[in-house]
């Protein structure tokens, strides 16, 4: 078969995937790297477990046995087992907490980060592959452990420079519950009665941004009719029975105080839900005695989150500050990290119910925030490009290159065909270089060297007036041996 | 079905996995760091691309069509065709290099890490997700970019701490190819023809270290016939053509100067031989230049690589520092990281050569001999600990923890049931904590807080003298003000 027969491989990203080039990368580093001394701080151990887990330990996504696929990417291993890659870093911390259960701490606080995959239908803006960072508290049965997760979380905001643009807010699902039980979908000695009722009672709180009151209240009722005419079915719950509901949603008050007072009176004689609202007053106390007010940590029972397995407290976490939609209208960012107690996710492995609560950080949402703001980090500046007027020196080149490095520079020699010095100029440009060192014969002969101030260059370019370029000349000539110490004073060191 | 029928899921890693716990995250991290500051000094990009890549784009491990899984984990997407976990970050590079080749800059420099799959045998040490760290530089023609990749890697080290005890190798395959004209297993003409001898000779000329020079020789020949009986077909050289091979291999000399000469005179009159005899002069002269003595990177002609795709200079970095093998017998570190230039990777994609050179570093190897050094980084220092003498003071406790961590040092309270005492002793032992602070009723009412010294107590528990316990008691109270600056104290800060 001739060469030219044979069908060359697409050079594509697979659908749903992306790739993340220069700063993309460092900067989403440096902001991981500033959690992560928080996390450590606070005595969070890192844990680090496979992308691939067993579908058997992951469990959840399992519709039928044969091809277990609905969600997550999976495979079947040589000896026929199914395996997948994770879907998220709380299901693998499940099975870590139950299959080391006899060597780690108790309790055992890990946190972890990395990417997640999720076989879902891309779309603009979902990604099959993204990151998160999570930590987790697993073998603390007190609300002191809440508590300090919700102390970290804010910490970490304070830590990005994020103080004054967000709140972290907690509610507890024990006291949604007690207001189940006053409504009366709520039985506590069957509790498997009316979880139908109860999931979509949840599922519609947790769309009230989305929906409005008057969506949820429909949901809560016979049902909604959404603009393009699907319906969803509701709780079918009374007009007296909603309106006990929505008054726990909009149960905030001016002071935790306040709130904790209300959401008493709400649950009523329920045992369940006086057991919730007792550990938010417990957990307002621990933040209020450690200088957490309430501009960084609410009591606001408006937040649910979506998830099932949650037992007990919830937090989220939302930045406050205002950006433009699609549509250019104003709105707050929002939401960027959720999480909550779960007490029965290792209880699918050992039998035994541990207690387990943490939070997880949506990094791709934060870093866009943090880019929105100004605030990401990361060191993304060009490399100094020593360019190659005559490619017998390279060795001369390579040299100076060396010298910038060894002071710490970022520096390159131009690696390209050398011969039209337009390219090397051009290159540097993309580079965003800041500086380029050029050195012909003449300047050999001389022993010096050409340094050109690209970002001056390009300011002079775009705007300049005659002042600027007399001040500071785009261009110097400099000694060879003088090269380090001028090319840190064009960088401003 | 009553709970008790149902079969729980085991808590297992998936086979050929492992799981990483606290020091063995950080101590990475930490190495991994420093590698990319080396790195990003040199010019050199981030790059992240996706574990997910389409088959056609991986390529290379393709036995069949319809089921491609042979050395990758594969599975098919919704639209049926087939995705794969990448099993290197060459071919994601190469993929990369040709999609986005009009908006890279020319050169591409480019730095990657993460974990690559392998869908092979696990074996003791051997496993099926592991780390790779490479550099790259991509449109770079000139054997200059193979001596920057050089240096940098030599940089790589002395910024680890272990200057002195690495070497990085050097060698080219144009050389060997010459080598194999000399010998006529090569026509320049009619280059597929030998093509099977030539790679029974590298084979066995990279395996020279296992086999040593009798079994090489017999691979050379007629073949070799292993301990276990099994017999492996040779190159069919006669004893003279096995001569000059073997010559090749030992070819070093003192100097590079020396190395040079010998190589020139083994190639002969071979136009393929004589080029990359010069290239590696210039490599060399490069290197020189720049102050890279023969102590840290050396011509080594016994350094082929195993990979076919290589096509210039290759690439090998040693440690050169002993290490007790299984068996307590004295043996060098050994290879920690490899590379070299190939020029056809991009040309799958685009029909058009692209020059690449590159390195890649193994990640777990290299930890290992850091960790044998001792010179590991990565802050793994327990916290300290703050006991719970009274469950009522929950608040107190998070205080002292919250000052504590406001002044930079790692610290936990205990979130355990705090009933039995000893438990928390226990605890603060495992999570190998300095100290432990402890406040009962009575220093509570006189405002102070007791301070173990672990690390100390440890020691006098394992070896004490009465000396050293009467200069520095194991446990001291103070007052409650004084904490953050007594704890600092015992920590040595």
């Amino acid at each position: 078969m001739s060469e030219g027969k044979i069908r060359r491989p697409r050079a594509e990203t697979p659908k749903g995937f992306r790739d993340y080039f220069g700063a993309e990368v460092s900067e989403r580093k440096a902001m991981l790297d500033t959690i992560v001394a928080v996390y450590h701080r606070y005595g969070f151990d890192p844990l680090e477990t496979s992308a691939v887990e067993t579908v058997e330990a992951l469990g959840k996504f399992l519709p039928d046995v044969d091809r277990p696929n609905e969600g997550v990417f999976a495979w079947k291993d040589e000896d026929d087992s199914w395996m997948a890659l994770r879907y998220d870093l709380t299901a693998p911390l499940a099975r870590v907490a139950a299959q080391y259960r006899n060597e780690l701490p108790a309790p055992y606080r890990r946190y972890a980060m990395g990417p997640v995959w999720r076989n879902e239908k891309p779309g603009p803006g979902r990604f099959r592959q993204f990151y998160q960072c999570d930590a987790d508290t697993v073998g603390a049965p007190s609300v002191a452990a809440d508590a300090e997760i919700c102390a970290m979380l804010s910490d970490v905001f304070e830590s990005l420079g994020l103080g004054g643009d967000y709140v972290v807010k907690v509610n507890n699902r024990k006291v949604l519950n007690g207001v189940m039980e006053v409504v009366g979908v709520l039985d506590p000695a069957d509790r498997a009665r009316f979880a139908g009722e109860r999931g979509i009672v949840l599922r519609a709180i947790d769309k009230i941004d989305r929906l409005g009151e008057v969506g949820v209240r429909a949901l809560l009722g016979e049902g909604r009719r959404d603009e393009s005419g699907d319906f969803t079915r509701g709780a079918g719950l009374s007009a007296e029975q909603a309106e006990v509901v929505m008054g726990f949603v909009s149960a905030r008050r001016a002071t935790g105080a306040g709130t904790v007072a209300r959401l008493r009176d709400l649950v009523g004689s329920s045992a369940i839900g006086a057991e919730g609202v007792d550990e938010l007053e417990t957990i307002a106390a621990l933040l209020d005695a450690q200088g957490y007010g309430a501009d960084r940590i609410v009591i606001d029972p408006g937040v649910v989150r979506g998830l099932g397995y949650y037992t007990g407290p919830v937090f989220e976490a939302e930045l406050t500050f205002e950006i433009l939609d699609e549509k250019g209208r104003k709105r707050q960012f929002g939401s960027v990290a959720g999480g909550g107690r779960y007490d029965d996710l290792v209880k699918r492995f050992t039998g035994q119910a541990v207690p387990a609560t943490g939070i997880s950080i949506g990094v791709d949402r934060l870093l866009a925030a943090l880019q929105a703001k100004g605030r990401a980090g990361g060191d993304a500046a060009g490399p100094v490009v020593v360019t190659v007027m005559d490619r017998d020196r390279m060795a001369d080149y390579m040299a100076m290159t060396g010298e910038l490095r060894r002071a710490g520079i970022r520096a390159e020699v131009y690696l390209g065909n050398p011969k039209n010095f337009g390219n090397q100029l051009k290159y540097a440009d993309k580079r965003q270089s800041p500086v380029a060192v050029i050195q012909g014969g003449d300047e050999a002969a001389k022993g010096t060297v050409v340094l050109k101030d690209l970002i001056l260059g390009a300011r002079i370019a775009e705007s300049a007036t005659l002042e600027e370029w007399k001040d500071r000349p785009a261009q110097v000539e400099v000694a060879r041996t003088d090269l380090v110490a001028a090319v840190k004073r064009m960088l401003g060191r």
